[in-house]
Parts: structure tokens; C-alpha cells; sequence
């Protein structure tokens, strides 16, 4: 075991505080990573405030990680010490269904285990990124390729396989026309793949307040949702709409905006269900959908991605001690575009 | 101008009865048929009666049309005198916008000419196949290969291609798992349809009462939906869903059946939204869609599979006097399974 330290929530309303954790003693299979960078998600806050059940105190968030390989097992063969890694959302998964041996562990149908707040195999509380390392088991470690800025490529672990997942899997791509709804964490990564991709790539966001970010970042077109004639003039245009906000939306103007065959994918998931209508959706042959983050082999393939394209995300580097203003203005949606914590600073 | 016998709807709650209706004269394109049966499918009823909004009386329902070409215009070469053909549920459309340019005139974006009570391009009411002859233009016309018994041939134009349509564009085929939801006119044809393109297909009905046909028409299994362990015990089980049901059904019991990547096809739509859950979506990556009928291409495409693989509906035959009697049946889901006007009747 060795002692590391960390930023963690101690109840559903504290702030965030530093204390001390135990990572388990390296396995054969497992890396040991010095964390560099840690991003912080909306999903951390979701968590460690209760708002999708009770949780274990204290946690410690965090699954946008990027680190250094420190120690490996004597089985290890994927990584060596030195190598500059990852860690996103899931951190193992029971490797025997159906789905783990179509390489789909975050879609495990046993439950993946989740980088922080998931009961380990040894009955213990997975703990997260807001830490100065981690242990993990070898293959649900990524490599983090060398030009892309450590501290900008920790989002990508979450927000950039996120998004990534389902733009490749419903092929992005030139002559596809692609909303992305929602231009925060997720929305202007999917912006700046989607774009990479060679689609035609237009954001649906609530106001034009970010309009001028979203065209540098590569979008075509930038509509404001809250004005009405964005959704008469749009009818009927895209072939993929990726709907990156978690509160409800009025899912009958967005699948009008649908081309024929065309797919809308919720990235985030509102706690109630919402009303559809079928009409909608038979209008146009139209589908709806939803995706979970992304495999490890998306998780790697979106790095190398993002690498060739020269992607990452934009940030807000912060001190460990910023926490818990930060989770304010993440709430407020005040960041561009995603807030990422020094390490050396916990 | 010809004159044609026909059962029509005086009011939304008058008994059909016999009347007598003008057909156009044969222009350059279009093919003049003598009627020979005529199916009674569900969404007569509902137009008729006004469920689904105010419509001009007299009218003339039926879609599901097969007999025998008597005249041909003088620009028609896709069909001869003699011919055995059909029509279905459009009788034209636009012709201009991408839908129809991509052969899907279903999806027509200008709104598709309906066979009956629609608005035809001479501003008259289309009226449907309760008649003793019908005009359509030739490429609104498909042939009816001669191994297939020509009653029950009728209600392929409508149930058969509704739910071909779908099973072909999401591959049912050797090793996919499809259910269909629902053992009436449509749910019948599905079973047979799917079986043939070689599929494992278990039907899902209220109760078992109709087990023994469908087992008979090719199910490989059987289940009823009011018996509660089926959703359990078939949990992330199908590659395909096909709901034939048009009343609302509980999404998250019926989404919770997908296996991953799978896709539940609505065929028929509720007037009022159904509450969907993303949660049940994100689960497996599963995709909730809907479906119009067919285009005329995969309506014949549907045709000559049935003729390849010998099937066709199972039908009561019936004189047009009894159509108001079959519509009491047909809304108390007492048909096996489809009924069929002798045209000569009329």
C-alpha cells in the first residue's frame, strides 16, 4: 500500500477537503501512475452531492487523468515506468459478459467498476483522480500520446471518448451534416472532432454567447435554441444530432430537425423519462438513442485521434485548493471549458 | 370518367354502406384495375371514425388492393391488360423532394398522396379500395407474382410491407433474435416474413390464446406480456424489436429487452407521447425508431419474397354487406387474421 494524498468530499454538502488516501500495493497487472492532471466533470459534482443516489464518504472524484507510470506489476506488459497514461470513467469491468468480450466494457452487464465510488473487487470504495496517484489494472490504462499538452488532454479521458464513441460509430464524416447540442465540456470537444472528422458541424447552443469560441473551434454554424425560428429553419436537416445536456429538452422540436435516417444520441441523461412522440420518429424514419462514454479501444483510438488532429480540450488550469469554487462555477456554467487541477498542487 | 360500385363512410358513426363513385379517366400513366379483393386494415377504421382527425364524407377506405389491369394509358410500359397487380397505401407524391428522389415516396416531405382521403393533384378526395375499380398512376402499381393466392395477397400491400420493410432495413436474418410485439394483422405477417429471412423469432402477446398459430406460422417462441417474469427472463435479449401495437406500451419494460446495439421499430403510433427514459436507451446503446408502411420498391421487393418463399395472409374471406360486422370484430382484436371484401361482392 502506499499513501497518497487527495481532495476529497466528506458529505453531500462540505466542501471538498485535502486528506490522505491508500492506493492498494501494485499487482502483477497493475500501473501505478503519479498523476500530473486531473479534469473536473459535471458527473463528479452529480456524484459526490448525492444527486444520483447515496455514495460512500469520504470519496474522491475525478475520471479525466492523466499521469506518469511509476511502478508496474511483474506481469505488466501494455506500459513501462515513464510512460505518459491515462485513465478515464471505468477502471475494470467483470471481463465475462457478453458485451466485455465485445471489447464494450462500459457497457458491462454486470456493472463496470467506475473509476471513483464503485465497490472493488477486494469490497472496497474505488477512490478517483483528485489524488497524486492512483493504481489501476494495466488494460483500462491508455496511452496518452507526446504532443498533446498533458494538462489539456485529461478531459479527453471523459468528455473526449464521450463524444468521440458516438460520432465514430454513427460515421461523422464528410457530407454528414452534425449538430451538437450544448456547447460546455462535452459540446466543444464534440465540436472540435466532429469538425476533424470532416463533418459539417453545427452547434445548438441555449444563447450566442459562445458563438465566436465555437467557430474558431471548427463549427460551420452556430443557432441560438432560444430563439423559435432556429427549429423552423432547421427542420429536417441532420443526419446526427448529439444532444450533450443532461436536464430535459423537448424532444419533438429536436428530432424535427432530423434528416431522413438520422440519429439523435443523448450524451447525458435527464433523471425522468421524457415525453416522445412516435409520430416524430416515424416522420423520417428517424432514430433515438443513447450512448455510455466509450470502450478502452475507443478511449485509445480517440487519444490517437485527437493527437493527429492536434485536439484537446480547452481548460482552465486550477490549484487543488480552487475545488470547490470551481464545482460553483461548473454549475453556473462558468468555464471554458473545463476546469483541470494541478496535481503538484493537492 | 367510369363509374365504380364502393362502400363508403358517410359519417364518423353511420355504417358503411353501398354507394357508387366516379373514377378519372385514364390519363397517359395510368393504369385502370379491375378490383378483386380489397383488405380491412385497422387504420380504416380509425380514419373513418375521425380518430385521427375531421376527414370529407362519403369516403371510400381501403389500401390494401389487388386485381387485374383493365386499361393502360398510353404512355405505360411498367404494366399490361391482364396483369395481376396492387396498390397500397399511396397512390402518388411529389416526386421532387430528397425523400421522394431517394425512392422513399412514403416519406414524401410534401406529404405523400394517400389511397384514400387525401387531397389528389385534381383537388378531388382520393377514395380507397371498397370499390369494384380504382385509377393510379402505373408506377404507384405493383405486380402480384401468381403463386400467391390473390385474396390473400390483399393485405400484403399494406401489413405485409409495414413490417417487411422494417425487418429488411435492420437485417432480421440468421442469427438475429427479433420479437414482435403483437399477434393481429400485422403481427402475423411479421412471424412469417421473419421466420423466412431466417431470424429466431419469439412473438409477445397480451395472452397465449393465439400460441398455437403462432408457433404454426413460424414463432420459435411465445410469451405472454401480462405474465410479468417474461420481461425478466428475456431482459437484453433482441436484435429487433417490432411493436405492431399502436396503444401506448410501457417503453422502459419493452427497451429493457434489447440486447446491445439493438433497435425497437415502432409501427404503430399513439396519439399522445410515450415518457422514454435515456437510461434504458444508454443501457445496451440501444436505438428507439419508427417506421411508415414501405416504398413502392420495397413493396414489390416484399411481393416477390412472399411469392419466393410461399407466403401470404391468413384471411376471412367476406361479402362487402358484412364489412360493418368485421370492423366490430376487427376492434375486439377477433380476426385470424385479416379480413378480405370479395370485390365482386360489392
Amino acid at each position: 500500500m502506499t499513501t497518497a494524498r487527495a481532495f476529497a468530499a466528506t458529505s453531500a454538502t462540505d466542501p471538498l477537503s485535502a486528506t490522505t488516501i491508500q492506493r492498494r500495493s501494485v499487482g502483477p497487472n497493475d500501473v501505478r501512475i503519479d498523476i500530473a492532471y486531473s479534469g473536473i466533470c459535471h458527473s463528479d459534482i452529480n456524484t459526490v452531492r448525492g444527486a444520483w443516489g447515496p455514495i460512500n464518504y469520504p470519496l474522491v472524484p475525478g475520471h479525466e487523468i492523466v499521469g506518469t507510470v511509476a511502478e508496474i506489476g511483474s506481469d505488466v506488459t501494455l506500459h513501462k515506468v515513464g510512460d505518459r497514461v491515462g485513465v478515464g470513467c471505468t477502471v475494470n469491468s467483470c471481463r465475462e459478459c457478453a458485451n466485455c468480450l465485445a471489447g464494450q466494457q462500459n457497457y458491462c452487464l454486470n456493472g463496470a467498476t467506475y473509476t471513483y465510488g464503485s465497490v472493488d473487487r477486494d469490497g472496497s470504495t474505488t477512490q478517483g483522480g483528485y489524488a497524486t496517484e492512483i493504481v489501476v489494472v494495466e488494460d483500462f490504462v491508455v496511452r496518452v500520446p507526446e504532443n498533446i499538452p498533458f494538462d489539456a488532454a485529461a478531459p479527453l479521458l471523459c468528455a473526449g471518448v464521450t463524444t468521440y464513441a458516438p460520432l465514430a460509430h454513427w460515421n461523422a464524416g464528410p457530407g454528414k451534416k452534425v449538430a451538437i447540442v450544448g456547447m460546455g465540456g462535452l459540446g466543444h470537444l464534440a465540436v472540435k472532432i466532429a469538425h476533424a472528422m470532416g463533418a459539417e458541424v453545427t452547434v445548438l447552443s441555449q444563447t450566442l454567447s459562445k458563438k465566436d469560441d465555437g467557430i474558431r473551434l471548427g463549427a460551420d454554424h452556430y443557432y441560438a435554441t432560444s430563439d423559435e425560428s432556429t427549429f423552423a429553419n432547421l427542420a429536417g436537416t441532420f443526419d446526427l444530432i448529439l444532444n450533450t445536456i443532461s436536464a430535459p429538452v423537448d424532444m419533438w422540436s429536436y428530432l424535427s430537425l432530423l434528416a431522413f435516417d438520422g440519429t439523435m444520441v443523448n450524451l447525458g441523461a435527464p433523471a425522468e423519462p421524457m415525453p416522445v412522440s412516435v409520430f416524430a420518429l416515424m416522420g423520417n424514419r428517424r432514430s433515438l438513442t443513447a450512448t455510455a462514454i466509450g470502450s478502452i479501444a475507443e478511449t485509445q483510438e480517440m487519444l490517437d485521434f485527437c493527437a493527429e488532429h492536434g485536439i484537446a480540450s480547452e481548460i482552465e488550469l486550477i490549484n487543488a485548493s480552487e475545488v470547490n469554487t470551481a464545482y460553483d462555477r461548473v454549475l453556473k456554467s462558468d468555464v471554458r471549458y473545463r476546469f483541470v487541477i494541478d496535481a503538484a498542487t493537492i
